[in-house]
């Protein structure tokens, strides 16, 4: 079988569901549910987020305006609290108190961590980017908070305790992470070393 | 157990694996492995990657002067070459001919596809910006080309026969994407319809 052109679409490919959070000017928590995220610095750590600009999303205007979000990462088992803040609009009810979820204040910036997820990430907006239809928000981090629960014994996220949740816009469905595949800067180190073995080999051969 | 406030950094959740590719001045491809990606628009449909740009990457430099890239996505199977594309430098050895991937120009921009890479989207870049210590790199999709093989009846890509690489950094390690776990834009319509049924009938008792 060979290769097929397909119908122009940008999300082909697996995608992290994550819940931004930020204060309206009144002080009420929004909160909305994105496919769209990556890190983009390790110094100083950096995220972004890409939400759609043409909707007018509460969230969207109430990070621009406080200057600041909180990325929370929502586990498997909340799949659909996360999948209700993405269909449901904070211009008409109080999205989080529906579904039982409360928020504090961030520590270094003005937004609220969501308790009940089990990680977040305090940001200031550093950048924004508007392209096509959909906002480009960077936020730096300030501050990271983890549930006990999710952490080993060196405070790293342990995956198989988070327990991310995937989106797939193919099927439309979400998923959760599956099993390991290899070690990181291990494998391709190896692969390198035989590579460069060879070669000396052949050269002085 | 509580919350606990991690040491700052950008990556505690899993990040994708992606291999970006490009032509050099002289036409030569250039490929590097990245985990900073996210889809970025809609409409038109954007893709953005984050590449460190301290490091004066051979990719990033072609990338640029070309002002397009290629979006490829590996498979589980090919876990130890896309790691190798990562950890290799592209000024010292021709990586992509040492690992036996081959490369043809894109229909719609001047960049190459690796034709062992079952997922490739043709991007022409249309934004950049840098923050931090990683540039931002936005491309429109121009032309998706699909391995047969990874495709269901409708041409959409399957996840289980793409067989994406998750990267996890807390760990160093990379995974695949694991089960379903709900579907999207329906359980949270559930939960939706639910609440605003309570709350009438609350209303109206």
């Amino acid at each position: 079988m060979g290769k097929k052109e397909l119908r122009l679409r940008a999300v082909v490919a697996p995608t992290e569901t994550v819940i931004v959070s930020a204060y309206d000017r009144d002080g009420k928590a929004d909160a909305c549910t994105l496919a769209f995220y990556m890190v983009s610095s390790h110094v100083p750590p950096c995220v972004t987020v890409a939400i759609n600009a043409t909707q007018r999303r509460k969230t969207l205007k109430s990070m621009l305006e406080s200057k600041a979000f909180v990325l929370g990462f929502p586990s498997v088992g909340q799949v659909r609290e996360a999948d209700y803040l993405g269909v449901e609009s904070g211009y008409k009810t109080d999205k989080l108190k529906n579904i039982g979820f409360t928020a504090i204040e961030g520590k270094t910036v003005h937004a609220p961590i969501i308790n009940e997820l089990p990680l977040s990430l305090e940001c200031e907006i550093v950048h924004t980017a508007t392209v096509g239809s959909h906002m480009q928000v960077t936020g730096e981090v300030k501050r990271i908070l983890a549930d006990e629960s999710i952490l080993n014994e060196k405070d790293r996220v342990v995956l198989e305790k988070l327990r991310p949740i995937i989106y797939d816009e193919e099927e439309g469905i979400y998923l959760s992470v599956g099993d390991k595949a290899a070690d990181a800067f291990k494998s391709g180190i190896e692969l390198k070393k035989t590579l460069e073995d060879t070669k000396n080999d052949n050269e002085h051969s």
